[in-house]
Formats: C-alpha cells, sequence, structure tokens
C-alpha cells in the first residue's frame, strides 16, 4: 500500500530539497550529528507518523526514527511525537516536508474525530465518511473512493437518462456487480423513484433534517441512507437523530486548518 | 512552467478517474455532446481556470473550453466562470477533478485578497508573502521559493554555530552569491547582532506589534524586515503599522478553506 | 481515462523502439511517405484500435489514422482494420508495438466473445466477468477492480476470522459502504453461513454443476450467486443451466491466444 | 538488470494494490503475524520466482522470503515453491500480483522447455529463439532485441529499396558495425538474392519443411539459417531436420497458457 | 523514437524552468509577442534543431517554431538557425534549455565532423564511430549500443573464462545470435587466440599504428578490424592506412566543447 | 538531496544496462564473486564517488563498496579511488555507467580546481561560479539556480521594458523579496544605469580586463561586480586583478574534458 505514498513523498521531497538544504550545508559539517524531536504546539488527533518517518529515511538512509506515539491517538500540547537521530543536515533537510505531511494529516483527523465522537455523541451507529472533494494527488492518504470504482447517479445522469429508473436500469447492466448502486436525491420525489428503481445507496443531497426524516421514513430500510452537502458539526446531531445510515462531510479532507507542529534539535553529545 | 503542473494533473486524473467513470459509461452513448457550466456558488477571487482547463483537454482533446474569466479577477455568486463544450462522459469524467483545483486555489486567492487588501488599506507599502508550510505535492502553484534556494538562518543554525556573526559568516562563503541572506530573529538581541553580522534579510518571529515596532527602530533600513508567526487578518494593520517591509502568512496556504463551485451541464441540441 | 493507458503505450514504445528502427531509418529517407493497412488474418472479434491510432500518433504526429471499424466488431479474414498514412519509417517504427496491442487485446476479445455468446445462447441472463489474475501492468485495458475496490472475504480470511459471519461483520464494520461485501464458498455449508451472516454476493468456487445447483437453492435470491474456477466453453451452459447470476471466467484474460494480425505498405504515388 | 523489472512490479502492485486490499485490512490486526506457501497445482518448469520475491519485499520490508527451487527448474503438482513469513495483511495485498507473475512467466517457461527438449530430441544443435510478438511492457521478462539492436530487412523494406542488393547495402553503410543483418527471404529467388547480398543470417518466412530444406541447400553455409512462422510441436522436428540453424516461435511469448499456482496462508504460532 | 528524447526535454525544462522564469514574468505582460532568432556564433555542424523546436514547444504550444536549417548541415559564424515567434515570456522560459541542448550537440557533430573528414580524405573506407563513455542519460541522443545489446568480451572476461577461446564459445552458446562476438585484443597473442576463436570483430585497445599494422596483417580479413583508445585527428590518419576498419573515437562524446550559439528576440509590431 | 541524483542514476542505468550485460551473463555463473577496484589514469581532482557507490548498489544490493578516498581530493595517476566487491556481473554491469559519472565529475572539478588555484593566487577574494550552460539533466550535479530562483535582468529584458530603471522596478515590484536584483551590462553606459536602478548584482558581459576596470570604479561598491563570457585561464588573471567580485565560467560545466578511469577486477579467492 505504500506504493502511491512513496511517490508522493519523493514528489514532496523533491520540490522542497530537491537540490539539498544551502543554508545547513554552508553551517554544518557533514559529520555533525544531532537529535530531533517533533512535538505537537496544541492539543491534536496525529496522523501522518509513519509518512513523516519516511520522509526522514529517504532524506538519509542514516538516520534512525523513533515514533512516540501512534497514528489516530490524541498528543497534548507539547508532548514529544516522533524522535529522529542522524547527521543534521539531514534532519533540517527533512523537516518542513514531515511537518507538512504531519500538520494537514493531523488537521484532517482532529476533525475527523470531532465528527466521530459527534457520531457516537448520539447513539445511532451513523457513520461519517469523506467526499471526493480531495486535494488533487493526495488520493492515497484520503482512502476515497474514485469514479472507476463508485456507481453514483447524479442530477445531470438521470437528466441526461430521462429518468431515475431508466439510469438505474442502464447501470445495473453495465456496472461492475460487485459495487453498489447510488442515487442522488434532490427531493422526496427523486426519492421515491430512487426507492422504486431498486437504489442500494440514496444520497439526499443538501436536505433539511425534517426533509431527511420524511426521506428516511419513504425509504424505510430498502436502501442505505446517505446524506451530502454541508453538514457542520452544530447541524450534525439533527442530522443523525433523523435516521440515517451514513454522512458525508466534504470538510473533512478539504477545509480542515493544520496542526500546529514544530520541530528542534540538539546536537548529540561527542559530535 | 508547465511541467510540474502537468505531472500533479495527471496524477489527480489517475487517482479519480485513471479507469474511467463507469456510471457515465453505463449511461451515456460515446458520441452523446453536452456543454457544461462551471459555476462560482459564492463570491470568490478565482484561481487555477488555466489548470481547469487544461484537467478537461487532458481527459478528451475533443473537449472545446472557453474561459469566462480570468484568474485573479472577482467572481460573484452565480456567475459562470467556465465553459466546456464535447462528449458527455468526458465532461463528466473530468468534473470532480477539474472542480478540487478550483476550489482549493480559489479559496487560497480569496484568503490571499483579504490580506492584500489589508495591506494596502494600511498605505505602508507592505508586501505579504506565504511561507513553505504548503500542501506537499503542490510546489508549483505555489510558487514558493526551497530549500535550494532560500537562504535562511533558523534558530537551530544559529545555535549549532555558535552565534549569529558565524553562522552568517560561513553561510556567506558557500552560498550563491545572488540570494540574500535571512536571519531568523527571536529577540530584540537577535535583531542587534543579525544587523552586526550584515543580514540582508531579519525575520521577526513571533514578535508583538510593539516589540516589531522596536526592532525595526533597531534595524533603522540596514535590512529588509520581514515578520512571521501567527499573524491574521485582525492583528495584520498593527503589524503592518510597526514599519515591517514583508508579512509572511502561512494561512494563505495552508487553512484556507475551498471555495464553492459547482458544474451543471445540458445536452447540446441535436446530440 | 487515457492517462493510464498512455504510460502503457509509452513503456510499449520505449522498449520496442525506444532509440528508433535502425533498420528502417538505413533504407528510407525521412521525407519517403507510405500508406499501411493494418489487416485481420483470421477471423476475430476487434479490440485495441484506438490504443492503436495512439501508437501511431505517439511515434509521430505526422501520421494520420483512420480506423475502418470499431472495437467490437467482428472482422472476417483479409480485411482491413486501420489505415495509416505518413512518413514511411515512422509507420515501420510503429508497427510492431500496435500489432502487439492488436493481438492480445483482439484474442482476449474473441475469447470473451464466445463466453458471451454461450451465456446468451442459455437465454438465462448470466453474466460473464474476468477476473484478478491478469497481466501485471495491463489493469487499464482490462477494467478489473483491485484490492482496494472489491470487498471479497477469502478461504485465509475466514480461517483467520474464526468463520464467515465474523469475518463479514468486521468488514461491513470497516470496508466502504458503497460496495458489496462478497464471501467464497468452498462447500454448501460455508454457503450456508455466508447467507446467515449476511453476504450480498456469494462466489462458489470449484463447484461442480450439481453442486452449484444445490448452492443457488439455498441461497435463494437472498445474495448474487458468482461462480469461479476452471470454467470452460464446453461446460460453460451446464453451470449457467445451474441458476447462477455471475460467471467469473480467468482464461478471459490469462490464457487467450493472440488474434492474427499483420500490416502491409505501400508508398504514396508521389513520394 | 533489475531497474526496468521494479518499474514493472512497482506499476503492476498499484494498479492491484495501491490503495491497501480493504478486506484484508478490515480482518486481521496490522500485528497479526502469517506464514505464506505458494504451491504449483500443475507440474511445470518455474519461472519468476525472484520477482515473486521482490513483489512480497515491495509491499512489505518486513516480510522474508525463503526460494524452494530456482527459476528454470521442475516443479511437480503441490510442491512448494516459496515461503514467505511476515504480517498477514502484507501477505495477502502481495498474493494475487505474485502468482499473477509466476502463472505467466511459468507458462511461457513450461512452454519453451517442450521446445527446448524438442529441439535436443532432434540432435541437430538446432536454436529455439522467441519473437518480437510479446506483451507490451514485458519486454524485460524476455529478454527480446528491439528494433534499435536488431537489423531485420523485411519484405517492406526490400519493396522500398527496390531490391535486396540495395537493402542490403544501404544498411550495411548507416547499421552498427556489430549487428549482424538479417534478411527475410519469402521464395528461394529471395533466399539466392540474400545470399548474393552478403546477409549474415536468413530468415525463412512460413516456408513448408520442404522449401527449408531446399533454401538450406541454396544458403550452404553463407550465412545462419532462421526460420519463423507457425512452427508448433508437431511440425517441430522436420523444420529442425532440415538444417536449420535458429528456430524463432512466437507463441512462446504471446500465446502460453498460464501455469496453475496457488498461495495458503497460516498463522504463525504466538501471533 | 521521441519517446525518451521528449523525457529528457521535459528533465531539463523541469530543472532549469519547472517553477517559470520569475524575470520574464516581472518584465513582460502575458499577452507580449516576440520573434526570437538563434544564431550560430562560429562556424558549427549542427544538430538538435528538432530537440530545440521540442523545447520551445513544450513549453508553449503557441510558439510557433521554424528551422532555417537542418541537423547535420554546416552553418557559418552569423547565420540563423531557428526562427520561433510566439509569447516573450515563453521564448525567454525556453531559450537557455533550447540553447544547451544545441550547444552540446552541435559541439559533438563538429568534432565528429572533423574525424569524418579525416576519415575521407584517407580514402580508405574506414568508419568512425563513438563509444560508451558517454553523459549518462543522453545515450537517446547519441544512439550508442548498449550493454544489453553488444557482445564485447573484454581482459576482465578472457581473465575469468581462462582463454580468449573459452570466453568467445561461451558467449556464443548463450548470446543472441543476431549480434557479432567481438574480442578485446592487448597485444598480438590475443589477436592471433582472438582469430582461432573465430571472434566476428576484434577490438585492438590503445596499439600503435605499426603494431595496428601487424595486428590487420594476422587478421587478414577474418574479421573486422577496429581500434579504441585515445586516437585523436593528429594521429588518425596513420591508423586508418594501417588497414582498420573501424575507429571508435570517445572524445566524440564525452570531451567535444559546447559550440558557441546565442538567441535574440525583437518585439513583434503591433504587439 | 538525492531524490534527483538516483532519477539520474536509475536512468543512467537503464540505458547503458536496462537488460543486463549479456556477455557477463554469458561466461560468468551468478555465484562468482571478484573484487573491482577503479583507478586514476592521471592526476585529477576526484568528484562523484558516491555516485558510483549508488550505481553498484543499485545494481546489485550484494555489492559491497569502500571509498578510498573523498570527492574534493586531489588523486595521482595509478591511485586506487573506489573498492567493490561482489557478484563479477554486478560488477561488470555497473562498471561503465560508474565510470561515466566519475569521469565527468571529476573532469568538471579539475578545471574548477584549476580556476579556484587562480583566483586564490590572485590574493583578491574573487569568487568562481559556474553559468546555466549545463548538460540538460545534470542540474542537480551542478547546483546551478534555475530560472525560478534568480532574478537576471538580460539585454532582451531592457530592451522589452525600455530602460534597465524600467526594468529593475519591474522586477523589484514582483520577484521574490529573498533574491538579489541582476543587471547584465553590455557597456558602462549599461552599468550606470544600473547602478542608478539599484541593481544588487551588475553582470560585466564580454568586456575586456581594461574597461571592466572602469565599471568596477564605477559602481565603486554600490553592487556586486560579476563578470561572466570568454574567461580562460590565460586572462583570468587580469579580470581578477581588475576588481570584481564573482567570475563565471561557463567552461566549467560545458567544456571540460573527461578525467581518465579505469576499473580492473580480480576473482575473489575461494569464488
Amino acid at each position: 500500500m505504500w506504493v502511491r505514498i512513496d511517490t508522493l513523498v519523493d514528489l514532496a521531497l523533491e520540490e522542497d530539497a530537491g537540490y539539498g538544504d544551502i543554508t545547513s550545508q554552508s553551517i554544518f559539517p557533514l559529520a555533525h550529528l544531532s537529535q530531533a524531536q517533533v512535538l505537537a504546539r496544541e492539543d491534536m488527533v496525529v496522523c501522518g507518523l509513519e509518512i513523516a518517518r519516511r520522509v526522514f529515511c529517504r532524506v538519509d538512509s542514516a538516520v534512525k526514527v523513533e515514533l512516540q506515539t501512534s497514528d489516530g491517538n490524541h498528543a497534548v500540547e507539547g508532548s514529544t511525537l516522533l524522535l529522529a537521530e542522524g547527521p543534521t543536515i539531514s534532519l533540517l533537510t527533512a523537516e518542513r516536508t514531515a511537518l507538512n505531511f504531519l500538520q494537514r494529516l493531523s488537521g484532517i483527523a482532529s476533525v475527523a474525530h470531532q465528527f466521530a465522537a459527534a457520531a457516537k455523541a448520539t447513539g445511532t451507529g451513523v457513520r461519517v465518511v469523506d467526499t471526493r472533494k480531495t486535494t488533487p494527488g493526495w488520493r492515497a492518504l484520503n482512502h476515497r473512493s474514485s469514479l472507476g470504482e463508485h456507481v453514483l447517479i447524479k442530477e445531470n445522469h438521470i437528466l441526461a437518462a430521462g429518468s431515475i429508473a431508466e439510469a438505474v436500469q442502464r447501470t445495473r447492466a453495465q456496472a461492475p456487480h460487485c459495487a453498489k448502486i447510488e442515487v442522488e436525491a434532490e427531493s422526496l420525489d427523486d426519492v421515491r423513484q430512487a426507492v422504486a428503481a431498486g437504489a442500494e445507496i440514496i444520497m439526499l443531497d443538501n436536505m433539511s433534517p425534517s426533509l431527511v426524516q420524511q426521506a428516511v421514513a419513504l425509504i424505510d430500510g430498502a436502501a442505505i441512507v446517505e446524506i451530502s452537502g454541508g453538514i457542520c458539526l452544530d447541524s450534525f446531531a439533527d442530522y443523525a437523530m433523523a435516521g440515517v445510515d451514513v454522512i458525508s462531510v466534504g470538510a473533512l479532507t478539504h477545509s480542515a486548518p493544520a496542526a500546529d507542529l514544530s520541530m528542534i534539535i540538539a546536537a548529540r553529545s561527542g559530535s
């Protein structure tokens, strides 16, 4: 599963340090060794530690990295996430790229955790997922399905096919039998047609909680119910209580603020 | 200048639509033609139109694209940013990737515009720049300098070299003569040393506006003054009025929310 | 959808003609023009024409290609599939690579057509699909789902989880809600457990037609029934009549013989 | 020699498991360890073991692989070819890609062995080679020469040059002096001309054994004699006895059936 | 034949102008158009014009290029080699990379021409070739054979095999039948053994002209005679007159001085 | 900093040995081990040892390499630069590529050292740098700045902007504040204008030593003075004594002759 991630790590290193770090090379001899600590500067859910480890090792296989926690754990402000030891020039060359991955992925994980906690608090078993509105080039880190895997019939498809029934029928004849057919519904009438057409997932797009409630009643277990569009933490519980199975939150990946992290180094005694 | 951007466009398309769009392929015949409009769903400063055009053309060279505005322009809610005409399957295959680029770049541009306007409002001639805290893989879109181009002496370098004077001297002997030497200062004492060492840019790190004012007085034109660290729109004017030349704002690239955009299509008459 | 295919076309051209075609370059002047015809040397179902066109154009954008039929059509021995006109050296440089794609894809398409015809002849509506046993590097041409898209619980998973019920439950909690959960069954007892666990597809592995019939009766519409393992044209009808929904045939991609094709050229009058 | 093979291994893994194996990840904890055996399910000549090893190691460097035999050896049904030990998720993620390489390469090796045995049985010293009709992207595994290395004058070149003599002369003036000049002959007259022109290899295309015999007599040691076109095991001895030096068999690479292999795993005691 | 060259063009552009040309972008508006001329600043044999054209087109497909001469022609000081017209920023962005290819390839071509002229002057029909001592990454531009195509038995191979006879025999059994077997000889005794072993090319390594003459007499037409090692223009005729067939000159690619070229631009009237 | 260099090493190995070394594979068994020495065949300044080490390790990770000196050191004729031990086939496969890197980089380093010694001999503190006239694809090895990093206003920019003053002003408004603005001057009048415009570096293009002296007097410390264009070892001191700060020598990278190196191997006792 690392093949694509290595590609992204190399691309990131190449653009930040492809020609080396001239400041560090001017100041430190090649043989100078240090220990670096990556610290949380605010409370966060940590994500990206394995990737950060690969950044350090890719810059210089002589750098030894020890993770102090694991992806998915909470870290409090001031705690150490990762220790790295090796040539000082290598540690400083890797610093910015490693932090850029960690800050973005931990930022996303921290927002995701808030939504997951909100989901759990409702006691409904509702599931939170992200959308295809991701950062191009970062799919491997977000685990989102692509157009080739996910059968999602949207408004444009329905208009072109003439009806939801026709769109579902054409798709069932062509698409892989291992994918569920999902229909996007803009109205209760769409919902009725989707149920009649045998949709296996119905995505309610940009509906209010009360409209969602009516849709859930119409569907009545005949399909998985997913909602999408502008759901934030404030409105989350209202939607969850309306009886949906899955809530899709674009904010998870496209608008999470970066987490605040830093790296400090100390020369190793004797170096 | 497109070489790296093409790499990113291909990577993004490959991960979203590398194996095609099975839903659209199930519903539309290959010969079905449509016109697509990309619309702003909120007011924004637009960025990424040329990249979006390349996304459509890369999916299918038979798609014709017309930009309705230019990167850097303001767009009001509801306005059309781009028209594309061609095979319906191709338009829908390109949709999500094109929108993902536009929403992220326009989100950054809209925040950048707020800071630029704040800068202009101060009448100080202060310049706003972004930082190296970018999304890995997106350097080509942010135009940020890399470690190989920018000589920036930070706390870790100073500690290792023993003093600011020593760090500047070593760097001057090694680094390209066409790069200005920048020193990061954490205190007024650092500032004094940086001036004495002949630093050409002094970056004041995480200082309050009043401390910045004192630093500017100490530097007194001997170096370009840059500030960095936690500057937001609220505190912007205070910092600008303190007499700095350059304000570095990490939020430009690492935490801007995505702009809201959508694409609608209509079958071309006769198709 | 062409991004990955272009990668494969380039890889193929690079290995066959990365340093050019020294024989043709020795014999023809650069300005010498010809017309080439690609001919079927046996009856076949044609596949790969668009890829062959890209091979010619990638070698030399001055080559003009006209397809004489379309992918999926039958071609009789002796019929012309594609005309190409342009510099003789370019036509000969592209020849082998274009034919290699056409012969392999048309070979697969011809076998696939035999199975599809056999399926149609049964009047059962059974669907024929291929397996993940493909030629590495050729996924884009076979449209097969990957491990990241397809939830398939096999014997090894069941042993490890302790039971089919447990394996299905763990997978349902983790895997994307848009994928159907498929369970591989080696025996009727496995089938019973898979039904009880709520499997959405049950794959009967290497069962005889009569055993398949019993399994179909047990499943009784509660899941899609797929069979896999050693199905050939001779046994196809027996399996299809047993009431399955989907027949997975590895031979489609891993053992189809190459179709027989050739290219002839004629100098263009006046060149 | 591994550079290109690594590219193909990465491409294959990326398309089969670029986003991981969601079923295995749902069922096994990261720390769960197993031992896997790759077994021959029919008699075969084994090929691809080193590549299979690289597939496992590329997925996870923590997997330890032990080959139980070597490329080129015979394996009987039921024998173990390879043992791999490591994280269960990694073993299952690598399984299909490793088997896909092994089944195709062992299938080719098994057919190649039949032809080599047939050659040996004739006692003629005839050599069996494959053709350029390979699977695009797989050249590195087949060791075939490309257009840039091999000087082969075919019918199209002869027509264009006006005569075999002229084609050979132009090629000798331009092509590398370290390559032998090979001429494809369709008739005995072509053979006479090729000998007269000083061809160093003459390829007899699609001739009957008796025609081949006459051609060999005409050439009489003046050039290496190669035959190509539709040679199968049944006709092999007749051709070999006709006195040729080299027999080129396209079937080696383009139509060999996949060998039958499987992988079974067992949890390691204590894991 | 362009596949590898495109890779090199993209690599070169990416490293020189991957992030654009900030000076030109600061000075010219996007719509500003110019015409550029590439001029010879000394007499030279021109090479690389097609590659230069691709550099301009890759930077911006809106640039139109007209070649004023062809690769292989002589150009006198002051003559125009290429005209390009298009956006000024694009012309200036491409300038350095286009000139870097032209200056290096024309430098090599000019030296090659001197040796070719020296060869012709001898009236011996001797052929001049280059060696494998090339610039890594530039093989596609030098058309040199690789280790996979060329069978060259050197001193290290002979020592290991025990004798020239044994080395030739082992190689003949394994290497492609379409490659000639070449043996490197350090002494007349080596030459005798190589002839006895049936070597098809004998490379005389670092021998004086008189020693070469003796070797040629010994070989007496039984093999192609190639010489290599330290041949310069001064000694060229002596070697050629000694009766060799091929002279290998490493200086062609590894030490030719760059040709002197420049580009000037003029704003297009009306822009 | 190795990311780009690895790309170049792989490209070089692929083109020289992508399909292996057929001669060595014909002669040596896989298990045959040797020790190789890389020797200087003339006095030189060594450069490229770390890259050569990577070439050996990339071909075969079983090869162990020991450097006998370091990049930047002098080596006398006959001295050993590098020892490598491992499978004989791997050593011979890596040989040419490793030597090609070493000979070119050591050739450049040796010329660079001559200029550096000439600079030191003048006692002026003048600095020698190279130009952007490099070998495309080799930037990572030359550490030269690209168009995206270096603000250099040349004749074409000045003509277009109307004056040096205007060109400097536009550039200052747009270009990164961390780059110094350099202006190319063709005459003393250009120099005067550049000083007046506030240029931070003035590059005197193709001026005689006496003209340079006048220019230095005019600039009088207001900017760094760089000279470029046709400076050779003979004229070096005259230019250095004229008072310039930086001398840019294109010959460093574009015309340095390759250094003379060789590799010899010996079978390891017992192998």
